[in-house]
């Protein structure tokens, strides 16, 4: 916890959903339960008609934000709206940058996973989930070190030369990893589209990872609601033959992507399908940034962007892209003064 | 969204989570997955070590706090720690009104839910998950309405008369269950008492229902860091014969009942519990408060006590209970006063 940084002046905080409808479960045995420590037994009937596909998203309006539109903060496959809170070692993660940049920050769970909850696998969702491994975190999704270099013991593993994660806290970033389905990107798509259709103003949509196609798609189904698409290290992208860049023309696109990505399989394969997007957005006249951050001579920086010990930085340089453009003005966030008379 | 309320003076929005150990899982059959729409097929090993038995806690410090201590709130059996914040037909809820009467505030999402994510059954939890149905959670647990008064048509549902329940709202109040347990209770309970461990000057503990028991249970656990228990319709309680309530004789407790509670079998079952709980701190000099709102005069509140119409009145005799005992100042909100002078 921080107490050095400026305070902020906040209207409320909340919640809501989005998505979701009924469905019903039949023909399953009935169950007893007992509901609390030493409590009796209650028979359970689990037949009949249950939530599912829903979406979780949590608000923190501001009296006075700079911006004129919110930022919502759509994060990665396995994750939850948890990884742009306090970083696995304890620093401000990129929710409280850009609140205190002066953003109304919209952070969502999405469908399956987290505050959104999940539906019973065989009934409504078709397989089973994925439980996302150390070592496969660790080697694969989010590059901390090449194949071999995982150890149980974390005295013993090796990671990259110059790695920006800070490992000391990767058990508190396990912490963060929900099960995974491979069967819910309609409904998850679905639900982010209803969630830019609360967004009358429009808003910025930032997202990371399996987040990304969502976001890059979520702009072309509802381009008068998306002033700005950034995407950290998408694992996907729309495909230009099936979606039509030219609607999106008129919205920009920031692309951010760290270092060792030749180096994992995963990113190898990833990768192609957002550099076609890119290619079609400009193609259609968008405009696209695309930023490599070790051709700026930025080393290090693994899939966890806004964890690694950099994270500030790279927030800055999503900032100052968005104030070049116009998304927030530029000078000192009202808040900043506000807490200084405070 | 509220723009007529006072503002609040925050000083950091964030989360962090106790508990939680790897566990490893092995002679899983590998899989194959499909990470994003359109996107390659990549091979999955499902056996290693994951993360299992962590719990989720998000908390919102005050640059003023008037309470010298955070109230940390606990959600009840298949819920998360959504249940604090917006009430389903989109009231501010508890989170906000105990910020907004100058508490630091830590909602929690517990073991097996929400953002504390949950493990594989068989391997890590022993049972498969129950799913409340909507049927189950209106005739039952939140007494909504009578045995057989529910229907899938919301025109058809038939609820206790007064019931100050927001019926309109009960498919946005469907949105908050999560997949629950049985077999969770010592990993929980351990949690909890691990992040009272992360609390040096002492909590309030506010909880609902199944977190009731827990909540009671940590008091006696760990009574120098608890400062006082409040227990909306605990679902259970520590056992006398088994918890010596002279350990928490200096703790003041309260609890709140609301209506029908005779009209419904779990709660004919399971309230008995409490009861003789709150006999055995009262035998034990405790200062006990046993509030049932019937006997008040307030009548149709639910199991919903946080999300039922009166829900500010039932936040507000709470405060009133804290401030009779030194818990938090009386007078004006420093947050008021800063949001004005804004």
């Amino acid at each position: 916890m921080h107490d050095e940084a400026p305070a902020l002046l906040v209207r409320e905080i909340g919640s809501f959903f989005v998505g979701g409808e009924r469905v019903r479960l039949q023909g399953l045995p009935a169950r007893a339960r007992i509901s609390t420590s030493h409590g009796p037994v209650h028979p359970i009937d689990p037949n009949g008609e249950i939530m599912a596909g829903q979406m979780y998203v949590q608000y923190v309006r501001l009296v006075s934000p700079r911006a004129p539109v919110p930022l919502l903060l759509w994060h990665g496959g396995g994750m939850t709206g948890v990884n742009w809170e306090t970083t696995p070692d304890g620093r401000p993660g990129w929710q409280m940058f850009f609140l205190r940049a002066g953003f109304d920050v919209f952070v969502s769970d999405a469908v399956e996973r987290g505050r959104a909850s999940w539906a019973p696998y065989p009934q409504v969702y078709a397989e089973a989930p994925y439980f996302r491994t150390a070592k496969e975190a660790w080697e694969e999704t989010f590059r901390f070190g090449p194949a071999g270099s995982w150890h149980t013991d974390p005295a013993l593993r090796r990671p990259h030369a110059g790695l920006r994660f800070p490992t000391a806290a990767f058990d508190a970033f396990l912490n963060q990893f929900a099960p995974r389905w491979g069967c819910n990107d309609v409904l998850t798509q679905r639900a982010y589209n209803a969630l830019l259709g609360r967004m009358p103003d429009g808003a910025i949509v930032l997202t990371h990872s399996q987040g990304g196609n969502f976001g890059l798609t979520a702009a072309v189904a509802c381009p008068d609601r998306v002033r700005a698409v950034i995407s950290l290290e998408p694992s996907g992208a729309p495909d230009p033959a099936e979606h039509d860049p030219r609607l999106v023309a008129g919205v920009p696109h920031l692309f951010i992507w760290g270092d060792y990505l030749d180096q994992h399989s995963f990113w190898v394969s990833s990768r192609p399908a957002s550099e076609r997007w890119r290619d079609a957005l400009r193609d259609a006249g968008c405009d696209v940034t695309w930023i490599e951050l070790p051709e700026r001579g930025i080393r290090g920086n693994t899939h966890a962007l806004m964890a690694d010990d950099n994270s500030d930085d790279i927030a800055g340089m999503v900032l100052e892209w968005m104030q070049a453009r116009g998304l927030i003005g530029a000078g000192q966030p009202v808040e900043r003064g506000a807490a200084a008379s405070a």
